[in-house]
């Protein structure tokens, strides 16, 4: 029986193209299954109807990946089987014989990534936000190309809808890379992969004074390094904050786990979501 | 000649509401301006078309405004002069005769805020988001009521328009609060405020162990209190941040100072946006 990832899709969103080369390092490749919305995949993995998902966490332009975030932090089942680091290409496509651009499709985080370009190459296109990358190629190639739409998304999105590349490489930064997570529920997987992060989420008391540094301090005493933190509301009241940090594995496992009780014992709550390998695209 | 105050418009957001209610309890009231995006809002303060912003920061439910936090971070011209947390009250509202409601109208945030009420109550409706709750309310009563729109927005933005309330404080969580910033150019305010916090925004070296706690420690040990740290991409490489800290004001001034002083120097950069008072509503 096939083992199914959800992705974002439709086909040819950078979530696809991201699973897709995952796929070619595995031994067993997954099926890989696209759902519309990024909440409704983290959920098909939470309640059991896929077996695993790759969802985008942070993008180095943009930030962090609010919905994801947030569903991690609520879920009492899912954890984190692999980190993927993804250089992202966007293209400018549209139909052959497109001459003028009057209108760009994409998904919010492109247009954000691609706004210095399409602020000085076409001011007056209207820029319009759809759910992926892909469904924005969707949207383009069901039009004539005397339209002038076009859109922001995949090579390979454009290509799956028949458009050509306008312009290639057209984000701001040439360092734009979004970090996926491969979620599953625990205890699932497989067990034997590298260690190389381990991701912690918590609920801090906001109101009493050094609380953040309190808990940081039982990482940096124990030599534990820490790569990002990130915080998002706890949703209870303005000012209570759940915190994520990424540590750095460390096979002193000892001095790991010393630290996570530590910090567990100052939190409101506090889950492990996993140890993980991360994988990085030569 | 009247000091003139930009605000997210048109006239009924949340935005305009809560600048009303700082202008009440000023001696001199500001003219208020409405500009149809944020980004153009802090923008119009930056180059000295506007004298000044009130600009949402974050929302209790929801988490960072992220253009703001941007925006503030690359300004070398602009300061907060004062903070205001504005109680968010949302409505569903709609013209009379709307039987069936068949399609919402709102801004994302808000969406995501009465996201349960929505499932739950109509989980039919189409939802679409607009740049802004007035906006809602304008294409809401633009349409006949048998079309079954209706907008989630302020009570006034839909008295404007001519809706009547569906339903009152739809909104999941009911400790639902968003901050705002008072913005302007370093040194046209009056310097003479009342002194509550501090915001210090800094770039730290990410790839150093440790480097935020070093940072933290500074504060921590000289007994300031952080009430708040944010963090946004520095855009420059995956893993590169900018902090934001929120510092709780302390009369000892030099404590203070020595305290951002020492965090510059571990900084790459640092800028400090200034102290300012913070107003709450009865």
């Amino acid at each position: 029986m096939s083992i199914k990832m959800g992705v974002l899709g439709p086909k040819g969103t950078h979530s696809e193209a991201a699973a897709s080369y995952l796929n070619e390092r595995l031994d067993t490749p997954y099926e890989l299954v696209t759902v519309p919305d990024l909440f409704e995949c983290l959920q098909e993995v939470d309640e059991g109807r896929l077996d695993t998902a790759l969802v985008p966490v942070e993008n180095s332009l943009e930030g962090a990946i609010n919905i994801t975030l947030d569903t991690l932090a609520r879920s009492e089942t899912l954890e984190v089987a692999r980190e993927l680091i993804w250089p992202v290409h966007n293209q400018l496509m549209a139909k052959c014989g497109a001459e003028t651009i009057r209108r760009v499709y994409s998904h919010p985080q492109p247009i954000s990534q691609c706004r210095a370009y399409l602020q000085q190459h076409y001011p007056q296109a209207e820029i319009v936000k759809v759910s992926s990358t892909a469904r924005a190629a969707e949207l383009v190639a069901a039009e004539s190309a005397s339209s002038g739409w076009a859109a922001i998304c995949t090579a390979r999105a454009g290509e799956l809808n028949g458009l050509h590349t306008v312009a290639a490489e057209i984000q701001d930064n040439m360092a734009n890379c979004t970090r996926f997570f491969q979620v599953r529920r625990r205890g699932t997987g497989n067990p034997v992969l590298p260690k190389e992060k381990v991701l912690i989420i918590c609920q801090i008391d906001g109101q009493k004074a050094g609380a953040l540094y309190d808990v940081l301090k039982e990482f940096a005493e124990r030599g534990i390094n820490m790569t990002r933190i990130e915080s998002r509301p706890a949703r209870t009241e303005l000012g209570a904050y759940i915190f994520f940090f990424d540590l750095e594995y460390t096979p002193d496992e000892q001095a790991l786990q010393e630290s996570i009780e530590a910090v567990a014992k100052k939190s409101i709550w506090l889950k492990n979501l996993g140890t993980f390998p991360v994988y990085t695209v030569e």
